[in-house]
């Protein structure tokens, strides 16, 4: 049985915050490995406010880096960052290179990424795309890596499971969630980790509106609708394998 | 937590055995409740074989419910037969009605039934669309049995699970499976199963040949393809609401 | 140029205030029309506080007429209660018959109701099946009233456009918002139709959170991503057919 | 509020006559800015005849861009080319950099390119993806210009509609209209413009008929279907964002 | 070998005039059976026109019918009228029935009928849903006929491919043409069967430009797009089940 | 008429085999040319177990293409490699090109290739993508060959059909099989050439066990279900351009 390994590949800073923060801060609380891996900053598209407030581009990498530190600090996870530069994000081989000598030292057994289509921000799917690409790789015993040597049989990974988490605008995206997380246990965590990244303060509460909303979808999912206060807090995922299981539960 | 307790809502007698013998015999094999509902014996459009021979309706009737019997119990499942009559199996009030008596009773945390679509036989999708508004029906405390007493807050049901088994044609009935059941240790029940069914003897082999490339993708999502020998058998199943969890995986 | 005429057909009462309380609104706002259709009470899948309370089914049907009039009163528009049962709201010619003389009543030029997939509530889709297949049949010079008279040329309805709105879990009943509506205006009033229906206080919020998360995809979708704080509110819809318009906006 | 401009993203020079001359023609009409960039001028793939007559490429060229910059005269249009090269149209940064610098020097209020699918011509779809790429690029205060300064704030774009107009065989590309558009007061101008594209005579008739079709649809979706003789011309659309609105018509 | 037998089943007379009629045509023209099967006369809903001019409904009714038969003698087809009323067009296990032993009697190796969705018409899809389920049904060899007899071994049909026909407003109906048929020495007398139809004298018209449309598409998808002029006429069809075939071609 | 020519573009070689091998030999049995092209050998990503048993690349190329080419031989087609390189194979302009030059060569009246979705292996996408392009270009007579010269009118292809053949978790790339095609014929060369790929002995089951599955899906999509013992064998396909027909069968 391999270690649980949550990897969590992500366009930009910040992402993988709003998103999966609860994901992560779960793992990490039962003493699970999870590492973020950020493509870029966000420096260009995800950072109106600071280009307004006249910074620079190495200013805002900066702040951004520190910023994503701090967050995946408050969650439990390591973070790289691969600065590949966005708008646009541009895959190359290169990059899917390094997505996969990240996946051969980070052995996932969960990957986490952006799904595959978004109208808003073409930084998010060619994010996808790269990660899946990497992960079929990675599997192969006869892609080499990056250095030109090859992975023995314990250096590949395995068929981990992939989780695409919720944009922005879901319904746009063709994000039907099959998954629905209960991290009301976590939610203390990823509102530290929100809190991390203050420039977007107004996202505090958007972000802890949806895992209200999301929360009350597990519930309802997950019993009658007998309209009963709770507190569950919750986040949705779009499983894009079919899931292995010996039980139908 | 509900004890477990799983529920096949099957069009015709026969369908369980081959579609989800393995999920019901696993069951079984965990110490598991188990129930099989057939809404129709499938006397007239799955009897060919019969009618050729020149049987009555009641004998093909009488020989499919004994048949049905003994593959439930090879499975160890409890069967009970609602002989609504097939081709067509006609939806009405008063058989969802009987459905949902039987999930008030019968408590489900688990329910299988056919997918939605079926252009090859339309009773398999009505089967489908009773079960799952029974099952929603059987949530509200406000809708009464059949005697017309209503229930109480412990008689109602839960949110249990919906996984649609496999048609014969997935592709033509937009079957794509998200989720790969292992039936390895329970495939020797699923075995003494399908031979308690001898008019179909040609199907025996054609089943566990699809249990053969069900669970090769069992093991290909589950880990790289190195080509390795195996001997893993598996079911496919669609799931109808998201996953609700605590963890990703 | 037809009188501006707003027809809502709900399945239960409520649904309205939740889901079209903005447009409604707007639309009396407006000085215009606006028609209210409950095809039931919700009386027994939508009233589970009520019964675990005790209440006798004529007391929930009263207690649900009246709240849901109350809050059409504080939206501005008219309501009417076709009483049909709920739990399942069971189609049939009857019914269809009773809308077709609504709309040729009403002669609405917008019509909104559910969306036609619900995995959830079974009634939903039923509802928004009757009301399409009633608009078009009152749209036929060659179908009768239920008084068994033909219509004259200005007694059928034109071609009015539909539009679905959101349903609790959206992207589970394939909903693909293509028009978000700017509620901001009627905001207030939609708050204080909500506020009529006393037993779902805990809703209040929660459609409050659904009208900001809307009213940020109203702003993301009509200018760039600044980020700038903004207090637009929004309410999510689908149009069924194509829009007719003589310019591109 | 912005002034109404028009942007369109032809793959070929012709395509925005066949698809869009009506929407262009009409905004011209109204007074208002329409500019026509054309990716290529089809000179491979687009010029079949010319090629059988035995001219070279640079005449083919020249041809193509005559009559393209006569038929966006005949329309009210300005044009624009910029000769990236056809059969195929391949993407690049550079490409997508000089449509972010139209954007922003044309400040579209509305965009108007191919669908994202078209499995008899590979260009399409490459000139609609490069177009939406560019459009979310543009609104992107962080994204530089060609000439490496950076935008001020009202140098960005907005968020402009998009539009997709209807490709050759529409059922093929996945393009269901969602706006029908009526342009019987623009149709002489896009005769006109029919007109300048001599070498495709054959095609003034094909798209004549096309635009009754799509007015019998305008009419079909406007109004009760009586049967009565009109003479309304159409051209259809595909919505890629949603509508945002104050009004639900 | 059967013997080729083509049977169409149309919601309303005149259906098949417009949709079908080359290909009807061109099964006579090689010597084959051709049948329709009416299920009503569109008397209330395809009708406007004489119910503008104060027709009754059973002037009405005699005047379609004798219509139609005009249409399918000059299509070289047989027709049956069913009469089982339009707008609603009301589906019951009878009509069903009645199609069933149509269908035994003309063992009919080809079905054509509509498809399956259509926003602008129920009857549309209730006419089809009632002959997909009647051709399952009259395969079974269980399944009795009307007078309660059973049928014998060479009574059952086959398994007729069935191929939908083109609605009015294709894209809305999720009609994705994958057969395009050559119905150019068919179109005369398609035309002529058109003529019998002199209420809908604009349609005429209509349906020739778009044989001519199709037939444009017949060409694209045969050859090289040359622009060359041709005269090809066609209709497009969408097959329901998979081809089977022992060439590709 | 053009000479039947059947041309197979795989990403590796291999493929061809186990997903075309009948639709080869049966064109080879019929007299017909038939030709491979193998875009690579597979040597990284389809090629464990020799990576396992510590061969190089060089050789595990090297014994692909003779295994490919036997493979070939036994079903009687010609096979070419453009070893482009595996995991991943890389999409170029060049590459189009030398596709382009040998479809001008082959003249092919039939192509097929993998399915546009494979969410287990990125190269066969690829390799769709680039026979897709490939086959629209050189359908241009103004797209030049790769030597620079331009194509006459006889040089340049029609539109063949293209027929994508099933992958391996058919249900996971969105393959709907729409073309069953009866290989019961043919069965026997396409085992000879199974057997020339030593290394995937465990394959020859899986892939007659999938013939026997199809040839049952032939059958029930060609007669009734009368449960009949046959000996038919299958292979599925999808086509991607509407079928062009004179007659519906």
């Amino acid at each position: 049985m391999a270690e649980p390994s949550l990897l969590v590949v992500s366009a930009h800073a910040g992402d993988f915050v709003w998103r999966a923060g609860g994901a992560i801060a779960a793992a990490a609380m039962r003493g699970e490995r999870a590492t973020v891996v950020c493509l870029s900053y966000g420096e260009r598209g995800e950072s109106a406010s600071q280009w307004l407030a006249g910074r620079t581009l190495e200013e805002i990498k900066q702040t951004r880096r520190d910023e994503a530190a701090a967050a995946a600090a408050a969650l439990g996870a390591d973070i790289e960052f691969l600065d590949l530069g966005d708008y646009p994000l541009i895959e190359s081989p290169e990059a899917v290179q390094r997505l996969v000598d990240v996946m051969r030292r980070v052995q996932p057994t969960v990957v986490l990424t952006h799904p595959l289509a978004d109208p808003y921000n073409g930084d998010h799917p060619a994010a996808a795309r790269m990660a899946l690409q990497a992960r079929v790789l990675a599997q192969a015993i006869g892609v080499a890596n990056a250095d030109g040597t090859y992975p023995g049989r314990d250096d590949i990974i395995g068929a981990p499971p992939v989780f695409f988490f919720e944009p922005h605008q879901p319904e746009q995206c063709n994000f039907k969630p099959n998954v629905l997380l209960d991290i009301t246990d976590a939610f203390d965590r990823k509102k530290a980790a929100m809190e991390c990244l203050p420039a977007q303060k107004h996202m505090w509460d958007y972000y802890t509106a949806l895992a209200v909303r999301r929360g009350v979808q597990v519930k309802r999912n997950a019993g009658p609708n007998l309209g009963l206060p709770h507190e569950t807090m919750g986040e949705a995922y779009m499983r894009y394998y079919p899931q292995v299981t010996s039980i139908l539960d």
